[in-house]
Formats: structure tokens, sequence, C-alpha cells
């Protein structure tokens, strides 16, 4: 009996060991590719060889990240700091010494956080960690105090009736699960975007979320809400998972509960930030794109290093590893920082515009900004046409111990406006099991990168890339692949 | 060859449960005691069997440490809310029942912060996360801007030419070891306790260190700095640990860099606050006790959960374990609640001066002071004749998982000022592998506690007490026993 336990549990290491260990290169592994031709080129697939074995040996592009966090800091779109970071940008990726490096502008409204305050009144006083949400409106000089209904989530929310929290200031308590993929950002995150200004359709007098955070670090997470002209909303707080566990505590005395809330922050109705873009000049089609990307803004608060210094550096990488060969793509490959993504997808927004009768033109859009975790999968949106040539790309990418997950994906937040112009994406999805901890809080610095898994994901980028830009078929972008 | 591999690996893997395993109740484990006379009588060791079992089945005190933090939060002796700490306190011990509850002043030297700033103003400007440190003066209003120098350690701070450092911030960089049992912080916390009164001495404005802490976590580590009436010191800060690897990559762009140092606190010269302490009467030798304590008061950031709000339910759940027996203690039993340890252990001194011409009938001390990690051993100071009895104890502490240390130890930091009078101590050493990422922080809070935990410790600490009031010798406190 004890050695069938014991050869059980070794089976079960066995099987657990199997997973981790990566299929010997060139083995055949997707049922749909074993009997067809080769896609790629002997040549090209030496390249991108070459480019997983030099990409191994770098560093991930984590000096740029480095330098990045280090001299700039935090980077909120419409900030003097932006600005800052957009003229670093060009400048070193002219140092860099791609071919080409331009400006394009994205003009936007942001917004300015003078100062935040969340205390519990009664039946206790207690000052809690917080931040103001993007486009909080400011309280009046003072604040708002107020009795405090607790609701358990944005259901709750849109469900109370406006006579319970009239003058009140809701608190909507909603966890948010952590999960490889992130999943448990999406249900709780509308609580964030949205719930504000369903509060001020049912006259409460401010709103506080629990922080959309995994973490149970005394961080407040900002973040954005959805933000239009002439729709009111009220001030709106995020406190600290801790803050939060607190004020439940203290509503669970029985007793009336009430909070004082300050917020002075500022509206700035159109700041023109700019997308920074490099090129490698493709030596067949100059004219066709392959675009990668990840966003240069951050928030107002850490230093952005996970979200998404993390990505401009991993793309950067990629960029240059394929830059330092001693062969041009056929295709072009952009480099693009992109503007204003935290407060609103306004560089990927103004992106899609500029590129709307072009489409057909970029051959594909692929984003990093997840974090610096390592990728496990790569997921595509492309024409069927296309779908050969990215299972033979994702057999250059499984000895990075990269999974083909499957068909779909939006190539990151700053394709999507493109997808409504029928782009080609590509995901490589990174393990985001922790990034919710750092996620938009004072605590997301450098020291939260593993520099290894950046490694990693600039090596997979820059394959992805290149063989993109040799591939024999289009992926499909353009009117025919339009979507919502 | 692979099946040598795996049976490698299990002879691995069952050497390693073994360790994890604890001996059967009732082992003979120590060489010198297993052919000596029963030391407990039956009746004693089953009521500390008892005690085990509805220790383990208790909440270990967290519902003490759960209602300390909520209701009063941090409680910085002196403030506002240290008075309504002891006045909780008192009616918490009075409702469980004890036989007695008094209070015993303690007057000290105290200090309150109204804010601090640390902010890197060249080459590149950034606003640091910081704390002042306990007893830092004041900056002059609108604070002190200076060149930085940065100093390795303690040690390079005392051996720094003057010349060098005159009118300059010093910042000390020394980074603390994380270890269970905590030996990293003695080496590091010199830099806290003893540099800014070093760096005055050469003639240097402002003062700041690297946090004494082991997390990457951005927060700021306060803490106390040693105190002495007329003896000059500078304004000094902690920085948190990202911060402060910034400030090393800044200092390392080979620029001067300078920083921005604010202060503004006030000493308060003489405050009373009170030991709280009690009692579950002796039946046979009232005027005999057993002391087990933790400290009441905290630092004013976060809520003073792990430090000490954790030792705080420990010790009072252990009471109310023994105060439920049916069956009273021999010697008396003295559940303490220390005042202002945080800031000179005032308390402990205090109790000591009070019990100075007693402590022949204090039979031991043993205060939890270490945060909510589990007991992993015991370690006593204690007369050669009581060695046997220390032996016995443990032996029924050693179901919980706790190893003999060995001799030594000072009970916890609040019976060492009655260690100089000759007190008998018992520490059961909690692993304190991440005490140290949250102490004196922002982040010590209710959720950072493991209630399983506690109920080792509690369990432990009744069983502890129990036995040594029954103990059929005295543990040998008393002028004989003085040490320094």
């Amino acid at each position: 009996m004890i050695m069938k336990k014991r050869l059980s549990l070794i089976a079960l290491m066995t099987g657990l060991t199997g997973a981790l260990m990566h299929p010997p290169l060139g083995a055949q592994t997707s049922m749909d590719t074993h009997s067809e031709p080769a896609i790629f080129s002997d040549q090209d697939l030496g390249v991108a060889d070459q480019l997983r074995t030099q990409g191994l040996q770098g560093n991930g592009g984590f000096d740029v990240v480095e330098e990045l966090t280090t001299l700039i800091g935090p980077r909120l779109a419409g900030s003097p700091a932006d600005a800052k970071a957009v003229e670093w940008a060009k400048n070193y990726l002219e140092n860099a010494g791609f071919d080409r490096v331009w400006l394009e502008p994205a003009t936007f409204p942001t917004w300015h956080r003078n100062m935040e305050k969340a205390t519990i009144t009664a039946p206790i006083e207690r000052e809690m960690v917080t931040l103001a949400l993007g486009f909080s409106p400011a309280t009046p000089a003072g604040g708002v105090e107020a009795e405090v209904v607790m609701l358990d989530d944005y259901e709750a929310l849109e469900a109370v009736d406006a006579s319970e929290v009239e003058g009140k200031i809701i608190f909507v308590r909603n966890r948010m699960e952590r999960a490889r993929d992130g999943s448990g950002y999406g249900p709780a995150v509308r609580a964030r975007s949205l719930g504000a200004r369903i509060a001020a359709e049912k006259g409460a007098v401010a709103y506080v979320i629990r922080s959309i955070g995994t973490s149970t670090n005394r961080f407040a997470h900002t973040g954005s809400q959805r933000f239009d002209v002439g729709v009111r909303s009220l001030p709106a707080v995020a406190i600290s998972n801790p803050d939060a566990d607190q004020l439940e505590r203290v509503m669970g005395l029985g007793e009336p509960v009430s909070m004082h809330i300050e917020v002075d922050a500022e509206f700035i109705e159109a700041y023109t930030s700019h997308n920074v873009i490099a090129e490698i000049t493709g030596s067949k089609y100059p004219e066709q794109v392959v675009a990668i990307g990840a966003h240069l803004d951050s928030w107002d608060v850490g230093t952005g290093a996970l979200d998404d210094g993390a990505g401009i550096g991993i793309v950067t990488e990629a960029g240059r590893l394929i830059n330092a060969l001693d062969q041009r793509p056929d295709r072009s490959i952009h480099i693009i920082f992109f503007a204003a993504e935290e407060i609103g997808l306004w560089g990927g927004r103004a992106w899609a515009e500029k590129n709307k009768d072009n489409f057909h033109n970029i051959q594909v859009g692929a984003e990093s900004d997840f974090g610096a975790g390592p990728i496990y999968e790569m997921t595509a949106h492309v024409s069927d046409e296309a779908k050969p040539v990215i299972r033979a790309i994702h057999q250059q990418l499984e000895p990075l111990g990269i999974a083909f997950g499957g068909w779909g994906g939006w190539g990151g937040p700053d394709f999507r406006p493109a997808g409504a112009y029928g782009l080609a994406t590509i995901d490589l999805r990174q393990d985001g099991g922790n990034y919710f901890d750092y996620h938009h809080t004072e605590n997301d610095t450098l020291d939260k990168i593993d520099p290894a898994n950046m490694v990693q994901n600039a090596t997979a980028y820059a394959v992805l890339a290149w063989l993109a830009a040799q591939s024999p078929v289009s992926f499909g972008s353009g009117p025919e692949n339009m979507r919502q």
C-alpha cells in the first residue's frame, strides 16, 4: 500500500513536471500543421532561431524601464511628466539606431489630482488610505460628510432604490478575484468605471469603492472612470483593501456609520500628447507594417514600472534585437509607444483614426500591457488564410514555454480602437496572477519586475514581429475584418 | 537510473515530512529528563492536556485583536488613542471575568508626528514615501535642502570625516536581512536608533535611512530613536525600500544629488499612561506571580495588529483559557498589557521598578511581541534548579510543534528592564520571517494575521503559564539572578 501510494505520488509529480517542460524545438505539436508544406523559408526560421538565442542572452529591455522609471517616474497623460516622457522616448529610440522615429499627435481631455481624503467619522474615527479615481470631480471645499450605505457590487448599485441612498455616501464593497489571465478584473471594474455616475443619478453625495486589486497591502488602486462632458458624476475614491475590510467591520457594529470625503482635482479640457513610433523599414514591402506596442503614459502614482514601463522595455528590446540583424525584414516593423492609454486609449484611438484608410497595409498589431509576468500563451485574430502562418509562428514561440491559446483576442488595449477598422491582432498573454497586486498603486515600482521574465517576453515579441514581417500571406486586416 | 533518482526523491520528501512532524505526546525527547521522577502531578498534566485541547478549539484571541484594531486603531503612547486603549483594555479584561483588573502608571516623554516629506530635488525631482523617525525634531518651517552623501551603514557613518558631511543630508543605505528569528534587525537598526545624533555631531543638516524592514512594498518603516534630553539630534526620516532603491539609482547617475526634507513634530515632556493588569489569583501562593504580557501601545501608523495587537490577543486568550478551568492555579497569573513599549519600554521599566523588591515572588516573565507567526522554539533563563521543570514544561509544548531552543533569552522587550533585577524569563520564539515586512508601517493591519497561528500561540502560553504556576520549585528570580 505504501509503495503504491509512493508510485502514485511519482506519477503525479511526473505529470506536474511534464506540464512545465516544453517539447523540443521542431516537434510536431499542432495537429493541423503537421502535414503542410513549410511556410517560412529555412533562412527566415534560422533568423528566428538566432533571435531566440540572442534575445535570451539579452536583458529583455530592463535597462529601458529602469531608465524610464528612474528619470521620468510617474507620467500621467497631460501632466508635465508626459511631455518629458515623450521627449525621452524620442531620444531613446533615435539613439537606439532605428531607421525612422517620429511623433503622431493625440488630443484628449485629462485630469489632475491635487488631494483626496477619506475618513470614517462615526461611530469611530479612522483615516483611510485612499486615492481619487480618474476624472473624479472635486468636492466642495471642506469635503462632504454623510452616512454610508454599503452595497455588495455594481448590480446592487443598479438595483438600489434612490430613496435609500439619497444624500448618502455609497460604498461598494465588491472584491476582485485573482486569476492568471486577469479575468477577475472585468466583473469587478464596472464598480469603478461606471459606478459614480449611477450613484449621482440616484442622489448620493460621494462614491467610495473597495480597490479593484488583489493585494492585501494597504495601497489604494486608482484608475479611470468613464467620462463624458456634460454627464454629472460624483466625487469618487477607492480605499485600500485593508481599509475596506475595516469599513466593513465598522458597518458590522450595527450603528450608523458616517464618512467624510474630500477630493480636490481639476479637469483639463484638451491636451495634446504624442504616440512615439520607431520604424525598422521593410526591405520588400516598406508600406506594410507589423506593429508592436506598449503605452508610455502611466497613472500618477508609483512609477508605472509594470504598467506599462515593462511593456515599453519589452517592445523596445524586441525592436533592438531585429534591428541588430544583418537581414532586414520584408515588411516594416513599427515599435509604437502609445499616449494616454490609462485615461481612455487616446493614443490607440489616434493611431486607429490616422490609419483608418490604410489597414490593409497593417499586417498585425500586438501590445505588451499586462506587467512583467512570463508569456504563457498566444492567441490570434486573423483571417482563415493566415491561420497556418500563425500556427507556424507559434511553433517558433513554443520553445519559450508559450502554448497556443486559440483564436481571438484584441491585441491589447491600444489596438482595440483599430479592431473596429479590422486590424488583425495577436495576443501574447502574460501570467498576470500578481499584476493586480500593484496595478495603479504607489507600489508599482521597478523592484516588482523580474528581469528574467522580460527576457522571455522581449524574445517572444522579436520572433513574432520578425516572422509576421516575413509571412507569405497577409493576416487579413482591413474592412472585411471589422469587429465591434 | 530513473528509478534510483525517483527513490532518492522519495527519501528526500520523507525526510522533509519527518522534520515537520512532532513526536507523539509523552515521547522521551530530552536526554536529561528521561530518568527523573515526575515533576508535575498527573492532575496538573491532565489540566495541561485539557488546555491544549480547548486552546486548539478556540480562536487564539483573534477576537481581541480584531476589536482593538477596529475600535481603537493605532495607539501611539501619549496620544489620545493611548488613553482610549487603556480604557478599552480595562473594560475588556473586567468583562472577561478575571479576579482582579487594575492600572499601574508609567510616565515617559513622548512625541507627536504632524507631517514629513522627503523629495529628491536634483538631478531629477521625485517625492519619496517617507516617515519621520520617533523623536525626530522638526526642520525649520519650509524644510532643509542640501546635497546628499550616501553611506553604506552605521559603521561608515561612525567612520566618515565631518568635513565630508558638514551641511549635507546623510543617507544611510544599509539593508536589513530577512531571518526567521529576526536576527537581521539588530545589526540594521543601529542606523535608525543612533544614526541621527552621530550625523548631528558631524554637522549634517538632516538624516535619511533606508527603512529597517524586509519588504519591497512601498511603505516606510518608522521606529524609535534613542532620546536623551539635551543631546542634539537631527530631523530624521526613513524612506521606503523601493524609494531607497530609486535614490541609489539616482546617486549612481554620477551627478550631485539634492534632497529636500521637511518634518513637523512635537515633543511632549511627560505623559502618564498605564500598564493594565489582570489577575487570576493563585489558590496556594497568591503573592507569587507568573507574568505573561504583551504591549498595548503601537506606532501611530497602521493599526498595530501584528505589533502588538496579536500579542494582546494571545495572552488574553491564554488567560481566558486558564480562567475557564474548574481548577485554580497554585500561583497567581498576571496578564500584563504594557504601556509605551515602542518609544522606550516605559511600561516595562515601570513594572520593573514597582516590583524591584519583590522579584523573588515573580516566578517568571514571558512576553508575546513578535507578530503572529507560529512559535517554533522555547528558551528559558532560569536557575539551574528549575531547569528540569522547564524541560518538563517543554514536553507539554512539544505537541504544538515547539522545539527546545536552549538556555537564554530575556522574555521579550518589556521584561528586559526586570532582567536587571534578576527576573527569570521564558521566550516562546515565533517565526518572524515576514514580521519585518509590516513592522512599524501603515501596512500593519488585521488582515496580516493568520488566526490559526494565534491559536497555537495562545494555547502555548496557556500551557506554559499553568505549569509555571504549578511548578514545585521557584524559577530563581531575584537578586542572585541579576544580569545586564
